[in-house]
């Protein structure tokens, strides 16, 4: 499955786009979407909703994960993480694609193990995990990576559980001695 | 000059369109966008962005007037009413309409005269001003109409100032006696 991992900003805009398969993760493109050289707020948003749907009609994810902005540090400031997020959003639908929203903590939680981890310890996990560790990546870059990650980790976290003891031999058998 | 204006909210979206010409105001079309039917954050921008298109392909305005939330009850309520405002912004990029955007008290002090009107004293002066005297109205669409009419005050109203007693002379033939 190749999964899209968006994380909107007011000046910049990160998207990261990784294979997983087989509890397999495998990089596939990254970048960041310079907007703060635009100073129309309208033109910085066609920005952002024109490269992003570039890059799906090019690589074709078929998951979009994207990342929830808490909050900003003002009510301009939210407001603008608003039309970014909410552009975002609109190319997934445009696309077809389904959707998932993470919170900074879900999402360093499922990277590192703790939700209060820095941006520091959340590039250095992307970094090891996708075998970029010599690569030069911005944090834009890798926290919308690490929604991506933080996607293929939840949809295959097993969340059915056995109800008879049947049930469990079938779901387990390396379980089973003798 | 035909003018759009755009109310966006987090559960209806008003909007109305104008004729403005040799400063007589005409009533074109108006309306909510009713999008709390949708549970689905994603699918009320996906349904904000194509209920304008659709209203700007038909009725074919040359000018975007958009009103700014000034802020939402709570942070989470200010980035939804960034989510469509951010939405409704593409729209008039996409459609490649110029934009100009209102704050509500600027609305308010081109239509009603003072910044801090009520939403009743507005209506009731969209209504007059319109000649919708005998409508049933929404708030929704008499703030997006509102929009659209302070855009049009505005565009129309004289910022140049004579710099010399020619040019003035120039500028107001009807103030000259003899």
């Amino acid at each position: 499955m190749r999964i899209i991992g968006i994380d909107p900003g007011t000046l910049f805009t990160g998207y990261g786009i990784i294979d997983f398969k087989n509890n397999e993760i495998k990089h596939v493109v990254s970048g960041v979407i310079k907007i703060q050289a635009f100073k129309e707020q309208a033109k910085r948003l066609e920005v952002i909703y024109s490269e992003i749907n570039s890059i799906i009609k090019k690589y074709k994810p078929q998951e979009f994960a994207l990342e929830t902005a808490f909050y900003g540090k003002n009510v301009q400031s939210t407001l603008k993480i608003g039309y970014a997020r909410g552009v975002s959003m609109l190319v997934a639908i445009h696309n077809k694609l389904p959707m998932k929203e993470y919170s900074p903590r879900e999402v360093k939680k499922a990277v590192v193990g703790n939700g209060a981890a820095s941006k520091d310890q959340v590039q250095f996990m992307i970094k090891k995990l996708l075998c970029l560790n010599n690569s030069k990546i911005k944090f834009d870059e890798t926290d919308a990576l690490a929604v991506a990650v933080c996607h293929a980790f939840k949809i295959t976290s097993p969340t059915k559980r056995s109800k008879t003891w049947k049930e469990f031999v079938e779901d387990n058998p390396e379980k089973i001695w003798g």
